[in-house]
Parts: structure tokens; sequence; C-alpha cells
């Protein structure tokens, strides 16, 4: 066994047991106590190789080899390599940490060439990516490129009613601070972000190591659906006004359109009230994710869903409103540095665009980036059965490390 | 204002906090804190006028006058009024409390006469009829008369895993001695329910109290969705096994098949898994409602139901599996009852059906049971607008008091 397969096992073991369900997969919500082991696990793995960690504005963490931030900002020039180590409910092992896991050990690589770095390399962890506790997804790094504005972001609630200001103070953090933190981006160079794939293109490949080239327009919207609680036994189906019936309409009319227009539509989440089994419901409160390989296409099945919703709730003399809670345009990522990417691992090495957003995608606003993903043979994810090799994992830490070999000294 | 109607104030005003929602409406879920309240309320009204209180083995309360349950069982021929006092969540003020307030209101007039009762009257309080906490129900007067096995209500769980018997256990109950308690119920001659009406039929005929004639056959089904959670950015539609999707369409398909057989359909529960913006679901749980005026129409809803759900499962990669969690068959009152209540209240009183199940119906397969229902202007109910006026109210409490003094006196 190679010492990097055997290093990375040691570390992925690490991590394995925090936020462990009971019935297998991962709640590791940001700031939550899961959250919160994740991250110091982040700083013992950090102050284990010497690297000193600091504590954005944002909540985000940068480790770094070749700076010192008690000393001050990094050099203009600096690079950056990471992704997040939160979860959706009970999301898999892989999508974030990977990329966390990736970034330590490339270092470690690169180190062990016993070469001075030349320029400061950072491993990053972004704060709240799935935006499964806040609602918001990309929250740390939205935050820092300001495409968030701060007071929205402070009184987001999470499914108790905490709201993000209360989570930060409980977890010593000072949410007066919160914003963009351009300063800091301008300095860096690039950012690399390794990530497990969630589809099945690297496995139909049959490569272990693909580079991204762009992810989808996409966005999450809001449907609240407004009618009146009765009796399920006795109201009149003429008289009633329930949101359950154009909530159902709205699924059906989601997935049509996605379907006609190539992108995704997907309503994952609901809440129902009261959710009584012998009541017709006063609200349904849903959830749309849509996403499509161009914005024209995503404007067509959000005016779909849109006209759909609207004339069902109409029919059954309910309310609806639609609510865009987060959009995200277009991402192509920079050409300089993707060729310099491809410098560096060879043609071979396929690109593919993505549906999924990523940090790397709230960050390409304001710093070149890059993404490498490492083959998920059942192209599963945000459950437990996502999945890749040890052999993947380190195939991706070895592209990693070669990426950043290229930028440092190249 | 008359002498009864300042009584029926002074008692609804002593109910209006008990388990008040800040939003309006009342959470009264059977034995939790709000319940505690209402049964401690029992007691003190029926301490108040001297009536001895016995908690029967399932959790039921009864309230004797003119015989003392320390004593022993009350003689053959007793008789019984009463309702219950738990609520569905945000639930109306009236919607059982109002039949228990009732009995109580009408053993006050009968005593007024200063006469012997003649045989004891109960004032009764069924535990859990609205099954809000525990899924089933009617659950205490299903329990007495041996409808539901002890072993299975034991076990009943609520949405926060407490099972029935730690319920009971923390409420002081030994859940050990739940089950049939067909001699008690051998003892009553007559048991009658008042109740809020929960449609418009009486406001439509312009009447302030009608008598009910029977209770179409309902029941509850469960549908469980199993699909695979999966990256909503990522995973291809047509790789997709999406739970979401045959919900909906059994959700259209409910409400359409109950449209086509003059019944009632209602899926007003659901509970998505893991429920995350970004995730395919995992699971959806839901609930139907179904109810139709006789057997063989509910039989083709279900059956409608069932073929549809499957079908559409199916067709998205999804397992569908349909349990029956409660069913009670048509319920026609015992006529020679209804006979004597229409001798008390005069053929201008009519007579109705319901779509609604009732503690009465339940017990309807051991007792003669018969219903007094009281307008309902919106017809609303299960919500804040449920509503009557205390002058109706009053006529109820006249109504119920009529055909008590006809039970014991003609």
């Amino acid at each position: 066994m190679s010492g990097l397969l055997a290093r990375f096992r040691t570390m992925w073991a690490e991590l394995a047991p925090i936020g462990l369900r009971p019935d297998g997969g991962y709640d590791r919500f940001a700031w939550s106590d899961a959250d919160l082991e994740m991250r110091a696990w982040f700083r013992r793995t950090a102050a284990g190789r010497d690297l000193p960690v600091e504590q954005d504005r944002n909540g985000n963490l940068w480790a770094w080899w070749g700076h010192d931030p008690a000393q001050g900002p990094p050099p203009r020039g600096a690079l950056a390599a990471g992704s997040h180590l939160d979860s959706v409910p009970r999301g898999g092992a892989y999508d974030g940490p990977l990329g966390v896991v990736a970034a330590f050990l490339a270092i470690d690589e690169l180190r062990a060439t016993g070469d001075a770095p030349g320029k400061p390399v950072a491993v990053v962890d972004f704060t709240e990516e799935e935006g499964a506790r806040f609602g918001v997804a990309c929250l740390g790094s939205r935050l820092s490129v300001g495409a968030l504005d701060p007071v929205r972001a402070r009184g987001l609630v999470d499914a108790n009613g905490t709201t993000l200001a209360q989570a930060l103070r409980g977890a010593g953090v000072d949410s007066g601070k919160l914003g963009e933190d351009r300063a800091r981006l301008a300095r860096l160079e690039a950012f690399v972000e390794l990530h497990v794939e969630q589809g099945r293109y690297l496995a139909g490949a049959d490569v272990p190591v693909g580079v991204g080239t762009g992810i989808w327009p996409h966005g999450r919207w809001r449907l609240r659906f407004d009618g009146e609680a009765d009796h399920a036994g006795t109201a009149r189906l003429e008289d009633r006004k329930d949101p359950m019936l154009p909530f159902s309409a709205m699924v059906a009319a989601a997935r049509e359109s996605a379907a006609r227009h190539g992108g995704l539509a997907t309503v994952g989440r609901a809440t129902v009230r009261p959710n009584a089994t012998n009541a017709v419901a006063a609200s349904v409160e849903a959830w749309l994710d849509a996403r499509a390989p161009c914005e024209p296409s995503l404007e067509e099945i959000l005016g779909d869903v849109r006209v759909r919703a609207a004339a069902a709730a109409a029919h059954h003399g309910v309310a609806c409103s639609v609510t865009e809670e987060s959009r995200t345009g277009a991402v192509r990522f920079d050409a300089s540095l993707r060729a310099r990417v491809t410098d560096a691992l060879g043609s071979a090495v396929p690109g593919m665009q993505t549906g999924a957003g990523h940090d790397a995608g709230a960050l390409a606003a304001e710093v070149p980036t890059a993404m490498i993903f490492v083959r998920n043979p059942s192209g599963v994810s945000h459950s437990p059965e996502e999945h890749a090799s040890d052999e993947d994992c380190v195939e991706g830490v070895r592209a990693l490390s070669r990426v950043l070999e290229e930028l440092l000294w190249r």
C-alpha cells in the first residue's frame, strides 16, 4: 500500500464517526455540534502540520502553508484549495470533506519535495455550502464575494427558529462582521476545489478524475400554497381550499417541464400544516430546485412552474406565492487557469459541466477557480450510497497536487 | 340573559385558555400537558357538582350523577352523555369539548327539576378521539368496545417516538390494563353525544340543532413511497427514483376518484425524508383519509388510489406500500333510540348523516347511541374558524337535556 493511500485512509477514518446517524449517512449541519467537531478536526489536522489557522469574518477556515495570518494578509498570488465540511441531511461522506482532505494531503505531497512553496497555499473549509440548515447554499463563499447581503444572512432561520446570528453567537463568532471579503479574495491567484462527482460521467468514461469546465445556472424557489384547514370527513370537495392539490400539480409540472427543456427540477422538501390525517391542510410550503444548461432554458422551466402552480391554485381557491431564495448564473471556469490545469493533468483527463453548485462557482466571480472531480461509480450523491474508491480518491489527491505544483513552480 | 346562557359562557371561558396556541387554535393532544389540564378541569367541574369521577381502564373519564363508582359498577340501564376533550393540531374550540360541557349543563338542568334521576347518568370524556397524537382515531372508545388490540395500542408511537404505553406511564396510568370493557358498556341503556356540526347542513336548513342518523364508512391508510435520495443538481431525470412524483399522482387520483364516487378523500399529512431542498427525496409517507356514503363506494375509491399509486410508483422505480391504519364500517344509529330522541325533540329537528367518525360511532357496536349536532355557520371544523353561536350551543344543551329527560322518566 502506498504511503499516500495509507495516509488517506487514516485521515478518512478520523472523520468517519463525526455526525454519523444510527441509520447511516451524515448530519453535519453548519454550526451544529457535528460541524464544530469537523472544524476542531480541521484545526487539529492543520496544527499537526504546523499550518496556522485563521477563521475569516464569514466563519470560513483557512490553514496556511508558507504564510502566518497573525502577521497580516498573505501576499498577492496566493493559492487556495479546499471545499466544505457540512452535509445535507443523511448525506454521504464524500461531498465536501473529500476536497478538504485532498487539499491537506496534496500539501503534504508538495512539502515532501523539500522545495519552499514560493507563494502561500491555503486549505479552506467554506461554511454551510449545502444550505441544509439556513436554506442558502454556498453561504460562506457567497457572503465573501458579496453576493449575499449580511443583514439578510443574519436573519436566516433554521427549522427550529434559530437565526444564523444566534447560531454564530453560540459558536463564539461575531455575526456583526459577516460580509464581503473581496480584499482577501483579491490576494488569491487561484482556488481549486476537488469534489466527488455527483453523476456517472466519469464512470461511463472509465477514468478516475475529470476537470470541471462550468456550472449550470441554477436556483431555489420557495412556493407557498395557502388554503384553509377543514375537516376531512365533512367538508364537501367543492367547498374545500386544499393546498395539497395545487402543490401536487406543481410537482408534476416541474418534472415535465425540466424533461422538455433538458434541465433538472426537484421538489425534495415540503412542509404541510397542520399535517393531520383527518384535516384538510391549511398550507403547503415547498421548495423547487431547478437547473438547466443555459439561462433561457432555466427561465422556461420557471415560467412553466409559475403558470401551472398559479392555475392549479386558482382552480382550488388557494393562494400561491413564489419566492426566489437563491439564484446563480451560469459559471464558466477561468479559461487560462483551465489551460494550466490541463497542462498539469494531460489531455486524457476529460472536461465536464455539472449541474451542482459549488463554492468554486460562487467564488468564480472574484477569483480564477478550477474544479477536479473524482469518479463515483453509482453516481448517487446526497445519500449514504455516495461513494468513491480509496484508490480513486488518491488519484484525485495526486491530480490536485500536480495542479498546485504547476501553479507554484512552473 | 338566561341563567343557562350565562352558565354556558362561564364554563366555556374556563376552557378558553387551555392549550391555546399563540397563532390561534388549540393543541390539546391526548396525555399532553394541555390534555391533562382539560382532565383536571373535568374533575373540578364534576367535584363542584358532587359528581364522583372514575377513570376507566382505557383512560376515559366518567362523572356520575346518581351513582358512586366506589361502590361498584352502576346498575344496568344507566345513561351516558359526553364526547372528547382532545383536539387536532391547531383545532377549533368546539369539536369535542362542546359535548362534554353540554352534558354537564344538561345534568344541571335535570337536577334543577328536583326529581331523583331514577337511573344513573354519566358525563364521559373519551381519550384521543382525534387520533392526532397516536394516529388512531377514537382510541379510547375503540379500546373499550374491543375494536383495537391493546398490544397494538400500547406500541403506537407519536411524532417524538413516545409510545402510548410511555405516555400513559407518564400520566400515572397503568397501560397493562388497556383493553375491552364490554362489561361496563353493557350497563348502559344509551350513550348520547352532542357535537358541533362539521359541515353546513344545519346552516342551510336554518335550524340550530339536528339529529344524527348514521356515519359514513371511513378509514385511514398510510401510503409509503420508497425511492432513492440523490443530488438535485446532478442525478439525471431518467436515473432518479423520486418518490415525490408518485406521491403527487396519488394525491390527484384520490381527489378525482372521491369526486366521481360521491365520497371524500383527503391527503392532509405527509412526511418527506430527508426533506432537503437540493436532494431528491428518499421517501414520502402520506396518509389518506377516505369516506363514502356506502361501503362499495369507499372500496371503489380505495381501489382507484391503490392502482394509480402503484402504477405511478412503478413508472418511477419507486416502491409503494399501502397499510390500513384504521377502518370503520357504516354506522346506523339505533333505530328505537332515534325514535325516542325524535319524540323528545319533535319532528322539526332534521336527521342527518355525517362523514365524520365519532366515539358514538365506535360505541354503536355495543351500546345504543344517538347524536345531536349544533349548527356551525361556516361549516369549517378542525380549524380555528370552527364556530357555533352561544345561543345555538344553549339550544343544544336544551335538546340534550330533553333527550335525557325522555330516557330517564318517560
